[in-house]
């Protein structure tokens, strides 16, 4: 074997001995696993009217879009859907990309110049991260969700072009940003306010529009918006919403728009039929409201110290990563797939169950899956 | 309108004087322009065999895969997949990625440590070149396709850890990279290869396993591959292949892999299908290389200074930008769809045609095509 391969094969030894080895473990189709680790927040992914709108595309249009957005990978398909996303999110245009990772890289870097000062929140997800990184912008990392201290921040750098970059509901804990006063802090010193909105689209709001839209701030001039498509909406892919100047700027500039195979078109399809129905979903929201409470209910009352949910998202500490490892997998050998979070996938370096909640679960596998949770806890 | 905006919207009329707006025209369904456009080699994407793969993986598993890959989106389509992508390839292991983009951003920096220089052809592709700059590693842009310039670099930094970042076939002219020369280059000097064989693979090599393959450097434990499913492989997505130690790295720690949703199943299952069919493609595969021969025979005969195709992709020079625009119209008025690549696209900043070239066009369109192209010249 080579140095290098060597080299890798020690860091992977080092990752075994802390519990940090991640394995794949591939699900058959047909698996009646109940669901906790997945994003499917209304149980889209598997409706009848989805598969049935991304077979018909299949058929019109075969599988690939055959090329980048530009040059071949547009179609009607995308026209649509980018059409409805920015009507359901109150901005003025949408722009459609393969992932979530990409359209967050593309918003981020698309908003900071040269002199811009970019703030962000310290439990970000990795894309906003990377993207934070690689626009080549001085980045300062603020304290989780503080109004407070993103002001300190912003008037540290005053007359600089500023945005702040943050989650709606964040990705492991399932807290929400307090918005409105973040947004109070950003307007006020002429910054922008880039929110990921990925976990709450769907979920919050009027119609599911998401955090930003729950929080009054869908179509503020200065409020840009990303989602993915990949969990509510059952599909997969990503969205920046925003002033048409900057879908425009994407469109001629943004390099993982513009260089990125188009997704294809039954996808985009089916993420169409998905989000007709996200709209109209009052009742699977009040469903997964309800299971919120549940979980948050039954764990507490067994001694945990679960999160809150403001979404569809919460978690559970575990006591270490090789803990959080055995309890999951306790879970899964009784049929129950809860997601194991370890470092670097954590924003605290703690170890924990995350669980994410499904309305599509039948009510008596959900109220089983908590059960087994609490019978497996180390 | 806000000062950002209004900033935006000055350099969007700077691009505009420059001929260099971009314009998304969607294609409806049943489209019946002929395609020199896409990058569908074999005219897999609307397979029949290809669709129903795909309409089969809707109907067992739902649209998206519900979640990142270590978390719910691994199924067992993902994993056949990899299976088939090693053995074709002729690696130790493959992962796909939602995107080539991604790919490519996590096989760079998987493989860039604190102390690695990074070489990189300067006519990389655009993720390439980001996967090098978000590295964090030292880059030097090296001249294209040179294996002694490339050797003079490495011997100019003797005693680092070193890794040449290359395409086999180039995106916009479409020449092929002398990869064995560059290997013998790098491997005398324990530096690592890593090709980016997004256009060769289904095209060139035995079973299309493409251009690394083609140059006997398959399986080579110095030798790592990336290469996209969108394109002869007619879906979404991107693969790294490679010792498993590298597979094992970016599964434990690579970002682009492990913070993603999984594509979804029904598009890995069509481009498996695909996959198979382009192994059993020679006959596809000799239309594509007489196609390239044709088209350079005819458009040389018309007095163009077209470049020779080592796969499926040429380009044809235009006086400019405008130029470029107007003469790809003309060919999609009369329904011929031609790219048409303009800086930043293009890596030498002149403005010309991609023809790529598709073996499923009737031969008919083809050589209609070829015609309406020299008819619209300017």
């Amino acid at each position: 074997m080579a140095g290098w391969q060597e080299a890798l094969e020690r860091q992977a030894r080092t990752r075994a001995k802390a519990g940090l080895t991640r394995i794949l473990r591939p699900r058959p189709a047909g698996d009646t696993v109940v669901d906790l680790a997945g994003n499917d927040y209304l149980g889209l992914a598997v409706h009848p009217g989805v598969i049935a709108a991304s077979v018909r595309a299949l058929q019109e249009y075969g599988l690939g879009a055959t090329g980048s957005r530009l040059v071949r990978g547009s179609t009607r398909a995308h026209e649509a859907l980018e059409t409805e996303l920015a009507g359901w999110l109150g901005a003025e245009q949408a722009l459609v990309y393969s992932s979530g990772y990409l359209a967050n890289l593309g918003a981020v870097r698309a908003l900071a110049g040269p002199q811009t000062l970019l703030v962000s929140d310290r439990y970000n997800h990795a894309s906003l991260i990377d993207g934070c990184k690689s626009s080549g912008a001085e980045v300062v990392v603020a304290p989780h969700a503080d109004p407070a201290a993103l002001a300190a921040i912003l008037d540290a750098h005053p007359g600089r072009p500023a945005v702040f970059v943050t989650e709606s509901v964040f990705s492991v804990d399932g807290d929400l940003a307090p918005l409105a006063e973040l947004h109070a802090v950003t307007s006020s010193r002429d910054a922008l306010l880039l929110v990921d909105d990925a976990h709450a689209v769907g979920v919050l709001g009027t119609e599911g529009a998401g955090g930003v839209a729950a929080a009054g701030l869908a179509g503020k001039p200065d409020v840009i918006v990303t989602a993915t498509l990949s969990k509510s909406l059952g599909g997969a892919g990503g969205v920046v919403a925003g002033p048409a100047a900057l879908i425009r700027h994407l469109v001629d500039t943004g390099r993982t728009f513009i260089y990125d195979t188009a997704p294809p078109p039954a996808v985009v399809a089916g993420v169409h039929a998905a989000l007709r129905l996200a709209r109209a979903a009052d009742d699977r929201r009040a469903v997964l409201a309800a299971r919120g409470a549940l979980t948050a209910r039954r764990l507490g009352a067994a001694g945990f110290e679960v999160s809150r949910p403001a979404a569809g998202v919460l978690s559970v500490p575990a006591p270490g990563p090789e803990a959080a490892v055995t309890w999951a997998a306790d879970c899964a050998d009784r049929d129950i797939a809860v997601g194991c979070f370890r470092p670097p996938s954590t924003p605290d370096g703690s170890s924990r169950l995350r669980l994410t909640l499904n309305a599509g679960v039948a009510a008596a596998d959900f109220a089983r899956a908590l059960d087994v949770i609490v019978e497996c806890a180390p």
